[in-house]
């Protein structure tokens, strides 16, 4: 057996998760087949097995690094004293998301916020990918949390605020304007910050 | 053939659109069959397709009865001089869409967000529900854009700020709090309006 770089089997394994992604989020998990996949990725049955044993891996190898991804991103740029406003976070950590997967881009377009939607549906009847999704949403929140509390020990925002409302209602934001980009085609990040500094003079002029 | 008021079609109607999206909120569009719909119903064959032609029908009216009642709360409660703040009108129109269809409550617990949910899938693979669902967002957009200028005219929001970004971040709020719901079970539409009310005080304080 020749020997393979691990560079090698990590952009392998890359280019699986990819394909896989990109069928998922055209077709949904369940009308999608291991074929479908073989057939994306242009691979061996031998090849793919190798690395992933079936769909189920694979949906949750794709769920749990987009979870990943998200939490690592608002931990990195919220948790700084104070933390950046929220539509300056919003902003970096959703072009961040939407950018970094070349192997979702298709004409240009991001199948990334499809993606996101297709795993909502499944998550509904697959209740491994529920428990997976439910923590991933418990750590986001979490973190969520503790840049609302910078804003208040910064004075940024109001002492009496409820910390769990404000996180859960910006995640919200963030889930809204990808389903608007998957349901209506690209809208640039830019307006998702627009709106929240919007939302945000009412306070200033109320 | 006997004489049937108005009075029995309508709730005839009213039951097979509440069954049928509670099938579609379970399992999706695609997994549920007329079948599914009609035992849910427990009518007949004959008695449903009386009101629908089948499934395709089915969808079109549930959403856009879903997609009317939306714009409806949002024109009557949200076109006064000044409108209410945005977590006032959030609350009163996510308040009614949730409580108002008691056909789509099982063990307390409101089938809507799974829904809009599925909806969301659908619409990505069906062009018909596309153009549906386009429309009708392209409406509520257009009342959130004369709201937020309704707040600007009023002075309660900077007059620089586009209606435009404001509006769509404020449909995704409510969008993503569904989602949430959907997956994570219920949460009261009161931290929404928390939410929203502390991020515009970071406006104030600023």
């Amino acid at each position: 057996m020749a020997r393979v770089s691990q560079e090698h089997l990590d952009a392998r394994r890359r280019q699986i998760l990819d394909g896989a992604a990109l069928c998922f989020a055209r077709n949904g998990f369940h009308a999608t087949s291991m074929q479908d996949v073989l057939r994306e990725v242009d691979l061996s049955a031998g090849a793919v097995y190798r690395y992933f044993r079936g769909k189920d891996e694979l949906i949750h190898a794709i769920v749990t690094e987009v979870l990943d991804d998200v939490r690592a991103g608002f931990e990195t740029t919220g948790l700084q004293t104070p933390p950046p406003p929220p539509y300056e976070l919003v902003g970096i950590v959703m072009g961040e998301v939407l950018r970094e997967r070349p192997g979702l881009r298709v004409d240009g377009t991001s199948y990334f916020p499809r993606l996101v939607v297709q795993v909502w549906t499944e998550t509904l009847r697959n209740d491994d990918l529920a428990a997976l999704i439910r923590d991933g949403f418990e750590r986001v929140r979490a973190i969520w949390v503790k840049i609302v509390q910078g804003y208040q020990d910064a004075g940024m925002m109001r002492a009496d605020a409820d910390p769990d409302a404000v996180a859960r209602t910006m995640i919200s934001a963030a889930q809204g304007f990808l389903t608007q980009q998957a349901l209506f085609g690209e809208v640039p990040v830019e307006t998702l910050q627009i709106g929240l500094r919007g939302l945000m003079s009412m306070g200033e002029v109320s």
